[in-house]
């Protein structure tokens, strides 16, 4: 055959499988989202519209893959938890890796209009991630609990700096001045103070970011899905914005962390 | 701060620098595009509009990422080469590997009404993409060669499959018999005899697939060039649709495998 | 600086950090043994004073490595359990892998006239390593049962082999054929029956393999510690040829999977 | 099999091959070494016994294995080239430096006696090893000068440093205040001046470092091997105390570096 000459350089592909037994953890971040967020105008401090495409965009990866039993998002990035057996693709590297990042690049294209019905795409948007093994069940939790108490610290702060930027009038200098070195009761009361803002009343997705769960049939998880399956009854992917950081959200729900 | 407590599980993140010193190629490949391309009509065997499409998502690569000096597409796949001194992303594998995949995957979204006016996207596509180091010159070269001299075998097949089906009036299961066995010189005479189709006349296009090109000012590309130049004068990108495995193609851009 | 033009060669020097939180276990195996047996005429189908000196250098892995917590021997094998939570050599592959091969076949060298006193080397032995991560604590005490279950099959084929060889009079075409396809039972009747040999009384060390464990000040272990400690009253490693295949070897030693 | 339910712990052994088509070199260095030249007496600034017994235990591994073309020692280093078309062993990472390294260890025991006759040795000295991986011939000749670079810097200090110990009557912490900041010419004439040694008439050995090269039937190695043939006929592994940084030494060899 006229390529056979060639074909050597296939055996330059080198094996690349994840270790059995061990969490998979993929986590996407959006590439320059600064400046992307600014040439299509998002609002400041949270821009719900661009948060719900990234929920949707996530939905897609855990309808498409049944071993991805977790999600959690916020911000421009997102985190999928693949149960530790997974065989999917052989747990190769590369494919496991390449495949879901493409996939939620795509959703975000093919679902902007949805989301942004008025704003046309000027470029479009990047994603880059990571694949980050974890040996045990507590891990794993600590992770999310990592991600969750990031969202909480980053929106406090950005809650407050956009408050002092456009309801204050400082320039956003100032605004990071003023707020260098303050502690969070301090950001609590500076916004109820000056601005008349209840932090804890704001919306639970901007505070505690998206998760997304593979629903299962667990008499501990039958209650908290009852609300979610009215509206959405054929998919076994609830979302919600809760608090995973308590050991009560993994207690109710063993199911996300066996096999 | 509240998070802390759980930042050890950063730790797990382990470095994944690529070796120094050596040729990085990525190879990006279309998932389950058989179905896309039924659900979205291509034309058999090839479809111009999608190569072309392929095409200006690989030109945006290019566009992007300096280091990328050439590139070679067919079918539903493409190939970029970066340079063998390249610090992109300091080597670091993942990083490279799924902000290309997913820049690629964004822009074949981004570009689709313009190359499919008439045909909306049913869902989105999606590419997965692995990296595969080469130490020398050589091994470069005939990875290229392997992947053209691919082209050529499938593209003869399926000119010579899909004439026995559209003209000839065969079942696909017909004319995957009545070609099973033959040779190169037999596609050819039946293509020519039957249908009256000279395969050498055929589009460079689909015989030899594209190829990417970083031009560079250097006597020997000059004069190619030119023509190129002419219609798009301001990129130093050029598409061509060559012959790769003959070693004049690298002999007149030493550029290419150079640092 | 001389050397300074040449130092960048040194980046090519990629880290290999282990994953964090797994187990760490290191095989490490005779290379060629099969005529290293021979030329020094070691004792079918068990020598013990070879089995002494393995684990006298595997020993010395236990004594100098802390976090080396339990190791397995049979024939010219021995594997070493390094804690979950070490940080010996930062986890570095390369550096624990070979230093403790190095050590192993130094000692076994060193100690050689202790235990073959009247046999000079011919020719020094020599040992490869591999390093195997488990994620959790069931498949660690599999894989230990997973060896020590190939002690018991090999022994058992072994001595049948041998017996029917020496005592039998068969070539060892001959043995090897009166024993294919004999399950477990059919050949300790054979040794009883035509030998007078009752397997179950065989020597432990022959039959469970050697078992090194680290002593630690549990109430669980203190019982089983005190024959040990009368004679090496100094020494916190104890020599067993215990079964450690049954949950109660590891329920009674919870701190060798702990941390 | 009573074995095969735990036979599933052996998939987490993972594939570990080395890139195809790059050279290989294996660094091995002694473990706590200037505990273990204290210990057994070596002399200062070199021990010529010693050099010599590590100059033995590499040309076992050069004889074993004839892929190694190549060494380099000097201290208690020493580094090996294999041929960059090697498939030793399939070119498995962890086989490779561990069966080096254990041979290299064995070796160095095994001969101790014959380099030390008198010195009984109080402990066995280990060796760690790593594996570098090097693309093109450059890359391979600039690691060799760096070692050889580092001999000469590291030696030239030592001896000024011991001449100011020994001879000078200093304390070792006087002697290194007294070469702090000094330049390669300073060193030179402080040993002229003060102690009459003219540095370049040293062994070569100590100033050069060891070289091991594998003897090929080429036109230029005929000449230089002649001398090094009369006293070891059969073998055809030279040493020799060579300037490796010229490239005069790879020019006349070109084997060393070809396939």
């Amino acid at each position: 055959m006229a390529g056979s000459k060639f074909a050597y350089v296939k055996n330059f592909e080198l094996p690349d499988p994840l270790l059995p037994g061990t969490f998979i953890i993929i986590r996407l971040d959006g590439h320059a989202f600064h400046r992307f967020s600014d040439v299509h105008s998002f609002q400041k401090p949270n821009d719900e519209r661009a948060l719900m495409l990234m929920d949707r965009a996530a939905r897609a990866i855990m309808e498409e893959y049944k071993d991805a039993v977790l999600a959690f998002g916020e911000s421009d990035e997102y985190s999928f938890l693949l149960r530790r057996s997974t065989s999917l693709y052989n747990r190769r590297h590369a494919k496991i890796l390449t495949t879901l990042t493409s996939l939620f690049t795509a959703r975000y294209l093919y679902h902007w209009s949805d989301f942004f019905p008025n704003t046309p795409l000027q470029y479009p948007p990047t994603f880059d991630g990571r694949i980050v093994l974890y040996p045990s069940e507590k891990e794993v939790r600590d992770y999310f609990a990592w991600r969750q108490a990031d969202t909480h610290i980053n929106n406090l702060y950005n809650t407050a700096f956009w408050s002092l930027v456009q309801q204050g009038g400082q320039s956003t200098k100032e605004a990071h001045e003023t707020l260098r070195g303050t502690i969070s009761s301090q950001k609590h009361e500076l916004l109820f103070s000056r601005f008349g803002i209840n932090y804890g009343t704001l919306s639970e997705r901007f505070r505690k970011g998206s998760v997304l769960i593979r629903e299962q049939d667990n008499a501990g998880t039958r209650v908290l899905e009852k609300a979610a399956k009215k509206t959405k009854a054929a998919s076994p992917i609830i979302l919600c914005h809760c608090d995973i950081i308590t050991a009560e959200f993994w207690s109710i729900r063993p199911y996300l962390l066996e096999h």
